[in-house]
């Protein structure tokens, strides 16, 4: 079945992404649109992988994201670190033998905690060759992790909530008008870098948004600030948690990854950027590998 | 023109509380309503003082909070610290000879800051007896504020944007279902706060709300705990500036002040707990003598 043509889906709440990989592991077709799980209504989940089949043809699926969670086409059980690819194989849960579903990870023991897609690419990239099988990820987004590998597997994590609250704050906030604009690497930035690693709350930090545009201190509107005390915070949590001297591997959105390695950089530690596309598709590969053996 | 009866208002965002006062400083009448700045239509504020002086007799008037800022009936400048009554006094804004505004308060160097209408409590409390000249004010509420009053003066204060990070959470956040009931001071809240005393970040541990709920390792819809690590991230944050051994005056909505006493307490700091109704009432009569002394 894996051997020929196969189909992976990276399916999350927002968004979903699809590829058409060919028996050699080259990407043969490939689509994305906003068919995330918010938009699929219940019951429609066959329906809307169907979809996925007649754009890129009739072959085995495998996915992976939100679409495993509750609010998904399935609830799929996590497995508990430590987690490598071999694990989420196994417990992959079938819909047909032909569309299997890919598990998260959970932590239950000491921080709680959980992910949903984010392990394909971890363990991808080791497969890929572009992480080490001891290393510590960063992946940034809606919620951000920091992944330990330790011995090619996933032995603990952190979620950090990063992202939606810098959207809640764009979109909901009395600071929103100030934070509309894009967020560039500029003084600004920085600025708000090292504010948060001075050790300054969050909660105090964020209101001189406020204050300075009342105060005619920040003329212009311009979240880079904003987000370089979120992302400022987020790395400092994360890196106390690093070896002293190792390089961290940021795995995700290019855009993004330029702004956390900019705070990995500031904050004393070397980073390394992984394409996060390329990641999820070696980490689907290993998994095809795993179930059908060469 | 302030030796007879006169009347008190506090106008928020959301709401406004209005007092008639009479010439012995005791409270004639009084209401509240959620004629706030953001239902009264540009243009109208004049028609919505008006119901005011309706509602309670055509007598003179103070206003303070919001509706001195740039959303409100006129904009204010600010009066920047140090400031007491006497600057607050000398700065209103007059609609008319019977109807002023009085100024928020500003803090441009170091950490810019500003706040309108907690001003008129913390030099009310003063006034009233209930806080000393040298004092350390909480107040508590969607901009939380700490106050350093120094000599009688508002030296330098620090607003956390706790409630309304709060309310984001709770309105528009993945949180949001967890979150809606109300927030008690028990186990769960008290684990909050000793895990913001840890020093944890709030973009972690506000995860874990989400993370147990998936896990099923917290059943029970209840807001407690994140609500103890935001109140017990502010308290950690405010109490860094404080002297050590000294009570901290805790003024505002006595539900809010009575959870920030309990986080308080938890972090080895003694707090007074001061009615919010009662110094303002204090300060606006205090503004009073000074315009028209005896």
């Amino acid at each position: 079945v894996w051997r020929d043509k196969y189909i992976a889906v990276d399916w999350g709440t927002t968004n979903r992404r699809a590829w058409l990989v060919g028996s050699d592991g080259a990407t043969i077709g490939e689509f994305a649109d906003d068919l995330g799980l918010m938009s699929v209504p219940p019951g429609c989940f066959d329906q809307a992988a169907a979809d996925i089949r007649q754009r890129l043809g009739n072959h085995p699926m495998l996915l992976a994201g939100m679409v495993g969670s509750d609010k998904g086409w399935r609830e799929v059980p996590y497995v508990a670190v430590p987690a490598d690819l071999q694990s989420l194989a196994t417990a992959i849960s079938w819909i047909d033998p032909r569309t299997g579903i890919i598990p998260g990870v959970c932590q239950t023991d000491g921080h709680p905690d959980v992910m949903r897609g984010e392990e394909v690419q971890a363990l991808g990239a080791l497969s890929d060759g572009a992480a080490a099988a001891d290393a510590y990820i960063c992946h940034p987004g809606t919620h951000a992790k920091w992944i330990r590998l330790q011995s090619g597997r996933i032995s603990h994590f952190r979620t950090m909530m990063t992202g939606e609250i810098f959207s809640l704050l764009r979109e909901h906030s009395i600071l929103a008008a100030q934070l509309a604009n894009e967020v560039t690497d500029g003084e600004r930035f920085q600025t708000g870098l090292a504010e948060a690693r001075s050790g300054a709350s969050l909660l105090t930090s964020l209101f001189t948004v406020r204050a300075r545009k009342v105060l005619g201190q920040n003329p212009l509107a311009d979240p880079s600030f904003a987000s370089g005390l979120l992302i400022g915070s987020d790395v400092h949590a994360g890196l106390s948690h690093a070896r002293p001297g190792e390089t961290i591997a940021v795995i995700g959105r290019s855009d993004l990854c330029r702004l956390y390695a900019s705070a990995i950089k500031a904050a004393g530690f070397d980073s390394q950027i992984i394409d996060g596309e390329q990641s999820f598709l070696a980490g689907i590969r290993s998994i095809t590998q795993i179930l059908e053996p060469q």
